[in-house]
């Protein structure tokens, strides 16, 4: 067991000081970006078609090495430390269907579908390049970002669901007043769902615009729209981090005070009370001055004296 | 009464176990989402003209049942509990001139005008569309999006009169500039208000642009202006959506407290600050830490007594 | 001195009951209204030319009362509250260069300099939709706004300074990149900042794109540099709602406190309080819950006994 | 020393009352602002070439100027209060390498590099735009800015991954889809790698679109994508100005707290308060209420006594 355990640790992202892992880690990382960095060259005509053979050794390798790296994260999974992949069947197969193995399977699953299948490779190639979502396995920067989007889904849905009520609103009302002025660009209430999309998310290619003076009017008024709609994510991600950071905070300022309970902060509580800074990922300055109205009252206790006996109290 | 109560009910959106009201809901949404597919397909020349018998079909059993569940509606609406609407006639016409009842009248009266008025008939099924608009009868989620809109109206409609202002100001200055070398884009300030929102929302089609040095130097002071009107809602929001959020903490927050007056959190008080909590649409990280003081002091009274004399205290 | 000091009233945006303060309000805000109209239809050829006379004779009108106007404000502004404008010539004077008068001027000075120096008329026509800043004297909505903006007016400085930095930077790039290839787009840096400020904004009109491959490389990097001047003025009008928010909820606060230190909240306080929300322009939502921890105290003194003589009292 | 030390404050951007300082710094920035524009107008044809005599002579002098600047810089940069920097040697090493000893050294090694290399000198005429960057020395309105923008830099990494992943998703969606129909736009990922940066940063040229329908409807999802894109940094830095501006309060309200703990704010502790207000670049309305409660606190002392017996009490 205690090979499957090392083997384990060593597909996870490496922990300080363990340098088999950090080196498996950043092997992997580079096969990834030189997998995407192959797929990219090999869709330009005057470098993929010449070194053909080439890019197609490279897959083969990378199918196997990937490959390799899915069926041992599948064995060895029954040793991470969450409960949930412990049992040998039903916690592999839980495995199997979480978000990340999903990616892993994705990444090689399009090659032996063509071994298999008779499909368009040309098609199935450029799907190569959803490999680089293997890398989160190694980019915790991401998680912040990623958790605060996944707190505010709601939200997020809602706002998705008046962009697409604004769209289909958009769409009906230039279909009306365009469709007989420009019969190719807003013929049918589908055609004219370009112009809608593109001009409430503000990008505004220009490819199609209304030409009459009621579309333009009307085109205007969608115009406006498009400012609120690009406002609420942005207005829900703002509070979404202003809020995450206070959580965390307010974690630390929680912990900080127990600490300081007994109105001395010694050496354990500091490094314990640091390492949970760089769990929430705060900086120095973002925890400054928290728990303080505890650390000066155990600094002194000068204002803090019992009413009844007189003795000092730390609050 | 009891079957008035129950259709009252029925056409509400469901409470949980309900399943009559449940199947109602999910009827009436799938009627509403193919109502407005058949709107978007029927504008389809390829698609809406040989189909054309079936649309029309589908149309009047779509206007009969949803004319039936105005007038239920409107019958039963003495149920609510909203006080507002219980009296048999005022408060029938106070429903009546509701948001939701205008929402489910205009999704029928565009048929019975037709039948009545002779008018192009083209334009009125495009208006079928926004039938889409019945769904907020379903969906809470965008409840709170809605909500922080709504209190921050003024805010809005002070951002609004600085756009409207800004876009007079470009459209004169650009037609001041341009109208000269581009008569038929800027020839006069109607005109050149096109040109104006559009930048000033930073869409930018590009479909009219200056072309003199010195319309070029006056276009790029508006795009520099066009960041701010942009900015202004976003800002607005975030604003709105961190308050909103502060506020039903400290809602939960002062609950939570008086919960904790008497030191102990039972059963009964923990299910409702739960119930309160959903009600609030709060996540459970956004209440944790939420009168920490008081359930700590809860937990343990060691801090409320003084550690000398055993005497309790008041913090 | 009575006949000034209403003049200066009725001049002044209407207090709550004074109708004939209300009614001049209104004319003076429905003549700007149709000074504005007018000079957008005048600018329209089909509607200028034929009614020439009638837009000269209602230009006249408008010149003249908007004099009077002017000339009755600086005459009764020593009426003011603002001890600045109360001394009779240093009083005036400093009036006569406040914001607001210079306004009012700039809405009658082209007339008059019109007929003295000569000058292209047509030019001086459009300024007249500058008079619409005269509606400033009426609307209050735009004050918070203003207020923010104002506050963060050194942050601004700042970004934009970023924003002219940037321009620059981008502008002698994509000049060095591509004015080889597209000498009549970027053929000099000044014809480069076009481009460069248009791309900066987001606007993106398109009608200068780079062709080249390193140039499209250089202006994808300038894109992406877009997003942060964007999102520089919006972060910080996001942070600056925020703070004034908590400032005015804050004032509430204190006020709510100091109203409650003796332990009741009478109809005298209740009213005052009420007053100084509305200044505040705080919704009662945003209010509800501040001071609420001495309101609670207020209402039962059971938590707070003194620890030495065991009387109630109100913290 | 005493020479060595005044050239240094000198060159320092200058402390008030200082004139010959401000003069130094006034002289500066007037000869960068005018290298500038320089570099400008000589790339202006019509006025770069009659004029090139006089541009070359003008560069000459500022490059002496510019020249001799940073080697005074470096020879009393051991009069810096920052201790690094002190030591005769490693301290003008470490200086040399320091962010703004890099910007002056660039601002002047183009030149030097031109007349040892044989290179195009045309390249090197508008890198001395660059020059503008030596203006950080004397603005310290952008130290907010770049404070906040340096304190969350993880995130804007996260948000920058999250760009480069969309793009590259994007770019291959694209190229699948219309590539065979627009082989000149979309012919190999790196090509559509333009479309994807300009739609997600919302710029959206219009210069290449998808024209196909399931081009078209990858690229609406490509656009609402670009909403998410654009919310992301601006959602970042809206926190990160709040979290800076509350971090800030937060130190003033603690030595506010801290002068006020013995009940009296003597003149000493005023000015002290006022001093860091104004180091801190907090506006009077941003601390107004901090440590109101140790200043009402303080103001009397009527609170601190119950009112029944009289005895002091620790709030």
């Amino acid at each position: 067991m205690g090979g499957r355990r090392r083997i384990f640790e060593i597909l996870e992202a490496a922990r300080p000081g363990d340098r088999p892992s950090a080196r498996c880690d950043l092997f992997l990382i580079a096969l990834i970006s030189l997998n995407v960095l192959a797929t990219v060259l090999e869709s330009v005509p005057a470098f993929g078609v010449p070194h053909g053979r080439f890019f197609h050794g490279f897959e083969l390798l990378s199918v196997a090495i990937f490959s390799g790296e899915y069926l041992l994260r599948l064995w060895s999974c029954v040793e991470s430390r969450d409960p949930r992949f412990r049992s040998p069947v039903r916690g592999r197969l839980r495995y199997a269907t979480s978000w990340m193995a999903l990616i892993d399977l994705l990444a090689v699953l399009p090659f032996y579908l063509a071994a298999i299948v008779p499909m368009d490779l040309r098609f199935l190639r450029v799907l190569r390049v959803l490999r680089i979502f293997k890398l989160s396995h190694y980019f915790s920067a991401l998680d912040v970002l990623l958790e605060v989007v996944r707190k505010e889904r709601h939200a997020f849905g809602a706002a998705f669901l008046l962009l697409a009520i604004g769209s289909l609103f958009a769409a009906s009302g230039i279909y009306l007043v365009e469709h007989r002025s420009q019969p190719e660009a807003f013929g049918s209430i589908p055609a004219a769902m370009w112009w809608a999309v593109v001009t409430l998310t503000t990008v505004g290619y220009g490819d199609v615009t209304p030409v009459t003076t009621l579309g333009k009017l009307f085109g205007a008024t969608i115009t406006v729209m498009g400012i609120g709609m690009v406002a609420l994510p942005t207005g829900i991600l703002a509070s979404g981090f202003s809020e995450e950071l206070r959580r965390r905070q307010r974690i630390y300022g929680a912990e900080m005070r127990s600490a300081l309970a007994d109105g001395i902060l010694d050496a354990d509580e500091e490094a314990h009370l640091e390492a949970l800074r760089r769990k929430l990922g705060l900086s120095e300055e973002e925890v400054e001055g928290l728990g303080d109205e505890r650390r000066r009252a155990a600094a002194s206790s000068r204002d803090d004296k019992c009413p009844h006996c007189g003795e000092g109290l730390v609050l």
